[in-house]
């Protein structure tokens, strides 16, 4: 993403890695990605990639090892469970070369979650080994803790957990200039605006400029989605789309505005 | 995955790129990776990895020439269109290193779809500009074709158009043995059936058996699914996985079975 880097922290990065033979054989309908998205822009945080890999070690290994060294914080969700499929905290640990051990601080968690040492049967153990050196992410919907090692951060796959343990994880994150995105649409052809949309984009090198083309109700229409940490840059590049559609003969339509700027159009 | 691999060629693996700003920024949902992920279950073909990355020609790159010589096809989706954010044919003739040419027969294609000639705009004729080398694939939605380059199928990224492309990249594939799917649900703890779980899968190991814990109206369930490309093996592993949720207390529920072999349960 051609964001302004001119300050070299105005903008943090985040790898996605998701541990997901379930999103792999279409059963499930991945919606972390977004979530995460959508929180992370108002850090001034972009999300640089997502990867999702099968529940094979080896994968998982290979994708942490590329990854961390690209982007400031790498997340992974999913596989951090008591069953055998579960093998997120193993491959971590192979992937930094340490060793998992049984917790102490996840192990009261789980006793305590649980209510006896007794009903922390061998599966849920499982559950309270976690790499060597990491810390962990707190848990309040059932328990057992995700863990951070390194600038790797590891949660659960289950929305509503890993949204839950995204609260403990934000507070760890650097934060840079939150990202504005303002969304005008039309029902130009794309090739009709693409020559005066990239003299736009020329001008403002801070903003980022995507041409959707979508159907909507079999209707063809396009959504110009621009995108800043700067918001008075954000601003006016959003003023000359809304321009250049006009003299294109379009009807635009601010669909959704993040700066501050009063755009109103449609 | 763990799929009976016996014959090289009973499985057959894609990875996908989704060349996708709009997703990584949160704003649109990903639909195209379940969608592509059971049309090729159907044919014995697995989705192994997905990766989304930013429009940034250095990253299409970077995952094409990774990812082409560890699967046998690369499906990519998005960045094919007129204006100054679709990079994808350009990043995808540097990643095999070859030109861009105007292809006469897209450029045909566009010619017959826009009426004539001069309907052709500059904007439009890059949509005729393919790599050295490549075929096309048709696209009878929009006109603008996608492309096959050796094993890398590069595709529209509305889902629309993607899924009228896949019509035509699919009489291209080689077929495996279908991957079947079983999923059984109950109300059980995954920690209540993790160890005879496990048993389960070391008896079956043409079989993957996935457990999902999940949400429903803040009820806490789980669904384990079982695929295989066996279906005698995916069948009696299902029976069993029945059985030892009823050994457990809990109630199973065959919330959808693919075998062959008249499975009901709950």
């Amino acid at each position: 993403m051609t964001m302004n880097t001119a300050s070299s922290k105005d903008v943090y990065t985040v790898a996605l890695i998701v541990v997901g033979n379930e999103i792999l054989s279409g059963r499930t309908q991945d919606t972390n990605t977004s979530w995460l998205a959508e929180k992370l822009n108002g850090m001034g945080i972009v999300l640089h990639q997502v990867r999702v890999v099968p529940d094979i070690e080896g994968e998982i290994i290979k994708a942490v090892r590329e990854l961390r060294g690209v982007v400031d914080y790498v997340f992974t969700t999913g596989g951090i469970g008591p069953t055998h499929d579960d093998i997120t905290a193993e491959s971590i640990a192979h992937a930094f070369d340490v060793e998992l051990e049984l917790n102490k601080d996840a192990y009261d968690i789980l006793v305590n979650h649980y209510g006896s040492e007794e009903q922390v049967t061998a599966p849920r153990r499982k559950m309270a080994m976690i790499p060597v050196g990491a810390g962990l992410i707190n848990n309040p919907v059932s328990g057992a803790p995700g863990f951070q090692i390194g600038n790797v951060f590891v949660m659960a796959g289950v929305p509503r957990i890993m949204q839950a343990m995204f609260d403990d994880v934000k507070t760890r994150l650097s934060r840079g200039k939150p990202v504005l995105s303002n969304t005008i649409a039309c029902s130009l052809a794309e090739s009709a605006i693409a020559e005066p949309l990239e003299a736009v984009q020329k001008n403002y090198p801070s903003v980022n400029i995507g041409s959707y083309p979508h159907f909507r109700g079999g209707i063809l229409g396009l959504s110009l989605v621009l995108r800043s940490n700067d918001d008075e840059a954000l601003d006016r590049a959003t003023r000359d789309v809304i321009a250049l559609i006009a003299a294109q003969g379009g009807e635009p339509h601010a669909l959704s505005v993040q700066s501050s700027g009063k755009i109103v159009a449609g």
